[in-house]
């Protein structure tokens, strides 16, 4: 396997090959989702359906297909969509009158829809999400990260005002920052994003931002705000309580199975697969090692492991095939299963197993008990969790910068961790609020504007480009 | 709203606009499930799902765009899909080198795939499930029933040999047909497709039927045996013990959200929906009734009985708003829900609820007692699941005929039956095996062959069209 200090990208793509997560097809861009890649988003779309539902959410599904005249409607919306539709322009042997967009997104067509649906105050709040697929074809591709067509969630609210509204906007921000960092194990900052930034058509654009280990940022979630831009656009009025016809106003906010790949590139080791017990479609294997063929008590006693572990509803696989045991342990390590359970006959005769959480270095030896090892390994599998967050957490840390304040202090920040062969992380910094100055610095460096967050370690005084006095605070990095 | 028994498909339009199940949409054919309408098919989808994964499979994701060349394999496939087709032609300002087809089915994009994943008897079998969408540009629709955009579900396995595959495809059939029966309670034939009605490259093709209440047949699963067609389309060989390259034999089976329209069609009545407790997004709906608002402790008490049912889990809840309660019960009647409780001053003084179920005509008058409450609405909700099949089972019965033997006969018999403004229904008849005779059947009476049952209630010994010794006892009727 690709060496991940080296070539990140190549590690990247190599793991997720030789995990069995995905397969690339004859169509640009597109994947397609093998079991073990697919499993990890039903469990993440488990936890965020249970936390969308939680809050007074309903699913729905609206058409992929959308007439190009909608997209005309919003004017910044098709400015920043346009570039990456691809067109259904015939069907059934016929050309079509209008052509019609695969959907990037379905604030036009919900737009539409919600026009006929919200009529009075007593319909409102609106609150809908939708499970879909969506396109948009790019040139540059990577795996989860970035393909021409993925699978995400899209909600689509709408209000009686601006309060509600941007109530709304910071609530699911909030989920969407508990279930990477307790679900996914992945630290976010929170913060909003800044005009360039925007989702097009959005008044303000709100994001998690996660760091990956090469240093660079994945855009883990959005939230936007949308006033009454869309409301305007798509005529959403409704008969407020004082018998006014007023607009309403709606918000947006959607996460995609790029989370698969975030995960990947945060936790993955040189081994490979790195995965959160929450999400690992396998939480725990079993392998007989030694000459455990000639020993039928062998498999018999990790038969019982198994079922009691089943029991617990942990997922458990036991590896009984002919393959050498460190062989096993290399494939069972690149898919990246949380919890491993050695046992051979020598271990046996002395009444012991041995455990192995995934990203620790020792072995741990444990009294060959059901009910201790079950106990330990379901302890274990919250630790790792809970663990796997820490030490993403540190390496966050590590390479979050904060003494960084102008460009050319950005210059010599880069050129010494490349010298050290070290990544150059992200720097926090001031920004005068032009987007002159934003754009100087992402042309200068490759460092574009992450967030402004909400709780900065620290207020910055000055611009990082002009030097005049700084409006925001700003994580800059390099992105996905 | 409009009679059932008159216009039984301005009924069906009526009903499911009113109950809020879905909208129209400006691309023709397409429509948006709202969310009562969505949460009917993610209870189907929860109970399908659950029941693939304990036999074995694993849900994957497959790209939604298709290569035009793909189509070309499979000559059968592409004469019966083709003429439904909508293309892709361009994408981000141009023109597409090869047209991209709306996945209408992914046999095509996962044989090709599966090729390349299955090389030895090792990687078999291959138990592969997909939820999508999925595309068919037909001329005439109908919401849930037959739309442009559908979403579905789409088995797709590989096995050694016949005959694992062919017990692959019972399984799955079975398994369709449990849930529709326990789920969705709806009786159904199970049986074989003639040649003339199987899946556009299939070996053998089998189906559940269902009787719609206008006696009109709904397709409601299908199950096909692909044999090595597929697998000799695009190469999936593996080798197999003996050492030597050979193809696999390959199975699909798929559902979809026409099982919402067929629920509505086959439960429904002049009142409107009527849904099956397992599906119902209401299950119970508490209503204070008479001058309710003078008593608190009345809606207290509603309020303590839901905090009750919620505990239970059922899906429960509480019309506290300003409309009369006739003009409530007739809501909720539309929306199908299963039971109502009513309670008012005078029923509150004598300590009793009134309960009504669904498809029931009289209230039942019960103790005002929390717990006793609770456990007969939990009795009620099994009883009336139960009920609703038998319900169902009685009426396919009386409309299931097995006295026509020749064309004369069916005339005769749908002529008679239209006299008495009654539906023909099924009937059940010999069949020689030539789709010549079948074709027959179809141009002069609109009764197509839904299925050769598995189980017939008798054997038939003369075709129905040419009189000649029959080799298939098939039910005919009209369908959707």
């Amino acid at each position: 396997m690709t060496n991940q200090k080296n070539d990140f990208t190549s590690w990247y793509i190599d793991t997720i090959q030789k995990a069995d997560l995905m397969d690339y097809t004859p169509v640009r861009g597109c994947i397609a989702f093998k079991p073990d890649g697919f499993e990890i988003w039903e469990h993440i779309q488990g936890e965020m359906d249970r936390r969308f539902k939680e809050t007074g959410h309903r699913n729905a599904y609206f058409p992929m297909l959308i007439p190009e005249n909608f997209f005309q409607k919003e004017k910044d919306h098709i400015e920043g969509f346009s570039p990456e539709l691809p067109w259904v322009t015939e069907a059934a042997g016929e050309k079509l009158e209008e052509r019609l967009a695969l959907r990037p997104t379905s604030e036009t067509m919900i737009g539409h829809l919600y026009s006929d649906w919200i009529k009075s105050y007593r319909d409102l709040p609106v609150l809908i999400n939708q499970w879909a697929n969506v396109f948009r074809w790019e040139k540059k591709t990577l795996p989860f990260i970035r393909t021409s067509e993925f699978l995400w969630q899209e909600g689509h609210t709408a209000h009686a005002d601006e309060t509600e509204a941007r109530e709304e906007t910071m609530r699911m921000l909030q989920i969407y920052k508990e279930v990477v960092e307790d679900f996914l194990a992945i630290p976010v900052y929170d913060g909003e994003k800044t005009p360039s930034e925007r989702f097009a058509g959005a008044v303000d654009t709100f994001s998690i931002e996660a760091m990956m280990k090469d240093g660079k940022a994945v855009q883990a979630g959005t939230s936007h705000y949308l006033g009454t831009k869309f409301a305007e656009a798509f005529d959403i009025k409704y008969l407020n309580k004082e018998n006014k016809h007023v607009y309403a106003h709606t918000t947006s906010w959607g996460t995609s199975t790029r989370l698969i790949g975030s995960v990947i590139m945060v936790h993955g080791d040189e081994q490979g697969l790195v995965l959160p017990p929450t999400i690992a479609p396998t939480q725990v294997i079993l392998i007989p090692v030694g000459p455990w063929k000639k020993r039928p008590e062998i498999i018999e006693k990790l038969d019982e492991i198994f079922a009691a572990l089943k029991a617990k509803g942990i997922r458990v696989r036991l590896d009984d095939s002919d393959q050498s045991p460190g062989y096993k342990f290399n494939e069972w390590e690149l898919k990246g299963v949380p919890v491993r359970l050695e046992l051979g006959p020598r271990d046996f005769d002395n009444a012991q197993i041995l455990m192995k959480a995934r990203d620790e270095a020792d072995k741990v030896t444990l009294e060959l008990d059901i009910d201790a090892v079950v106990a330990t390994v379901e302890t274990e599998l919250t630790t790792m969790q809970k663990r796997l967050y820490d030490k993403a957490k540190a390496f966050r840390e590590e390479h979050s910068h904060t003494d960084v304040d102008t460009l050319e202090q950005l210059h010599q920040h880069i050129t010494e961790k490349q010298a050290m062969e070290e990544i150059p992380g992200w720097v926090l910094a001031g920004w005068c609020g032009d987007d002159a100055c934003e754009e100087h610095v992402k042309q200068e460096t490759k460092f574009t504007t992450r967030n402004m967050p909400f709780n900065p370690p620290t207020e910055k005084k000055v611009c990082i480009n002009c030097g005049k006095e700084a409006k925001h605070t700003v994580w800059f990095g390099r992105a996905y």
